[in-house]
């Protein structure tokens, strides 16, 4: 049932879909998804693909041709008789998705054309906790004005621009609800950068960095046919995006996924959300530090970069330091015990961890196989494949650009048309 | 997003679901869905509320016509001016959904016709674990034997039969993979009540009871507009069904739900599925009744009926015995621990309590209402709906006959038409 690559999601606001005339929009949705999926194809395909009857095919072709979605080229030689066609393919450089991240200690901006390939990322040092978060918002704005006015110049059409921050998010609203990381509350981040940058406030999506970051790791991940997934982050806050059937679990509020404050670390005490012995007081990034060096160790230096720090652990573990590899085997086993929690009620087919657990991945992915092998029920539960991020800090960004992108995979007539379409 | 009543899964095999061609037949659902929302409507309202255009609108609805599953009848008279158009209406008496469920000491076989509306309903005592699986298949033809003939003497044609079983299901094969409770492991259900009832392996659904309980549950909350609910089973085994906007999560392996096993009462020891201290040991049944009475007590008899003795349970709660609201407010803080888990997780706004934890709703609800109240985060929040379920003893098989439908509403070219359509 599932389609690569397909996601959905209220990040962005509802005024941005066509609730009635549904059907065509959904039909030039369909055949454009399959253009992304096939690559260029003739009319004469593409309706027998998508069961469309040629003369629609080719009235919805005319459209996409239009709004510069579609182009066509070269003949097609299909099989070996019949009349051959010209090859329709997706037109990947008429618009573009961009999608940026808040973080604690950067910024990440990634745009993409429409077939998702990364056509730039850049990452920005910052130091949110001490800022305002009107600041934050005019640093954001500060490094996505000269992006969009060299898109503007380069005819390029900005079909949403989607925004991940570390804490719980009201997608309906576009507002940071609650990131005790970066010290937010209530942050109107889509009326904000809508005002600075003179954007369309529906073309501005705000979502949870870890159901970003689970987009972005499915987009990576689909093309093995995997269409159910948990990617897990870890940072100060450890939070998880859902991937069930190829689409990302929202929750009625939009906080499913929001599994730092499961009550499973008791001996830990009171935890800055109000509740007692969250779990990631026990395997968030600084209980992970104090156990793995001592308090004047150069690697608790928050004034020191952290990929440095990661880094420097990532070394000792390799040189067998015992009290680095204590840290690694206690953080893995409750952080293998929470994802079997987890594992039981989605019942995935992989996990993906990011943040700072994607630095370990030997000692992690080894942690957590051990956990879920020792609590498989019969010979029942496939074995869940365990992996780490490839994609770094940009992962939530990523995942944001292609989370923009699919406004127009879910309604293409949101791009305008070039010329009148020829009907 | 979501449309009431709408559910997915993949108890049905694949075959019976159209691959290609998916335009007309979704159309052909889209229409058919629209008129079981709103009932009965003017072919130009149908073509409006559709965004079909009017001349495709009526090819399709001809289509429906031919396959008896519309019907057209009184002049409407929508709005002051216009033309009158004949009203065209769901044919709620052609086709029938059926569902069937197997558990320990009962089978319950529910029909309904296409609304959704329940024509029969049948609950039969059984003592399941003491017969093997077949002599089990066969009581339930038997059974099903008399249903199927007298539906088809009337002219009714079944779309569906999905047979609900207290265990890990794997709907692809149509097979129980491990169900404990009933001692069944491995039993391949289509394929012998295909070759019993001489009915088509495709027509024949097999899932877990606890997901078909959660369709149930939600056909009868979307009503209130809730489209994100967990519905929690209690029996021997506990289980959960999702509904995550408006869709049942199925997991990777048909597994998502399978929450009896959760490792939340360390104390227990060992559990029949292989793992220790599993949740279903401390909110199970059998641990509610060691609690709330001697071992002598005949509330403890499995040889009475068990709503008899659930029954007397509840009269002395209501006349505050002490052993029993013991054992209620014991058995209540664990229930809500654990549910308090699978909330994070998913991020419901309803959860429904069937199984025996229906017949101690005061108790219950509030005992998980006050755990989910203690350990809602800041104000962010909103707070989970708790209820029991009203279906009694018939609700996964009447979730069974509501997913039977589906695959009518998926593709309505499933039901044979009566006379050739007219084109």
């Amino acid at each position: 049932m599932s389609e690569a690559g397909r996601t959905t999601t209220t990040a962005f606001p509802r005024g941005t879909r066509t609730d009635h005339g549904l059907v065509r929009s959904s039909n030039l949705g369909l055949i454009l998804r399959h253009l992304r999926e096939e690559g260029g194809r003739s009319r004469a395909r593409i309706a027998a693909a998508t069961g469309l009857s040629k003369a629609t095919a080719s009235t919805l072709i005319a459209d996409l041709l239009a709004r510069g979605l579609v182009t066509e080229g070269e003949l097609a030689r299909e099989g070996a008789v019949g009349r051959p066609g010209l090859l329709v393919s997706l037109e990947h450089d008429r618009v573009r998705g961009i999608g940026v991240e808040i973080n604690a200690d950067y910024l990440a901006v990634v745009v993409v054309d429409l077939r998702g390939d990364v056509v730039s990322e850049t990452t920005h040092a910052i130091d949110i906790p001490n800022m305002t978060a009107d600041e934050a918002l005019d640093e954001v704005a500060h490094l996505l004005r000269p992006v969009l006015q060299s898109l503007a110049a380069a005819g390029r059409s900005v079909v949403g621009l989607c925004v991940a921050a570390p804490g719980t998010i009201e997608p309906a609203s576009g507002q940071v609800r609650f990131a005790t990381n970066i010290g937010w509350q209530d942050v109107a981040v889509r009326a904000g950068l809508s005002a600075r940058l003179g954007l369309r406030p529906d073309l501005i999506g705000v979502e949870n960095d870890a159901k970003l970051g689970s987009i972005a790791a499915y987009a990576d991940i689909a093309r093995d046919g995997i269409h159910d997934l948990i990617y897990v982050t870890g940072d100060v806050g450890v939070g998880a995006g859902i991937i069930a059937d190829g689409v990302l679990l929202q929750g009625h509020d939009g906080y499913a996924g929001e599994i730092g404050h499961l009550p499973l670390a008791p001996e830990e005490g009171p935890c800055r959300c109000g509740r007692t012995g969250c779990w990631e007081l026990s395997v968030g990034l600084p209980p992970f530090l104090r156990r793995a060096a001592a308090v004047d160790d150069p690697v608790r230096d928050p004034g020191r970069p952290l990929e440095e720090r990661l880094g420097e652990l990532r070394e000792r573990a390799l040189n067998r330091d015992p009290r680095t590899l204590d840290a690694l085997a206690l953080t893995g086993a409750a952080l293998g015990h929470g994802l079997s929690l987890v594992v039981d009620v989605v019942n995935p087919r992989a996990l993906v961890l990011g943040g700072y657990f994607a630095w370990f991945e030997e000692w992690f992915t080894a942690s957590v196989d051990d956990v879920l092998r020792t609590r498989m029920i019969g010979r029942i539960a496939a074995p869940v494949q365990v992996s780490v991020s490839r994609l770094g800090l940009s992962a939530a960004a990523r995942g944001g650009a292609h989370l923009a992108l699919e406004t127009v995979f879910d309604d293409p007539t949101v791009v305008e048309p070039l010329t009148p379409p020829s009907t």
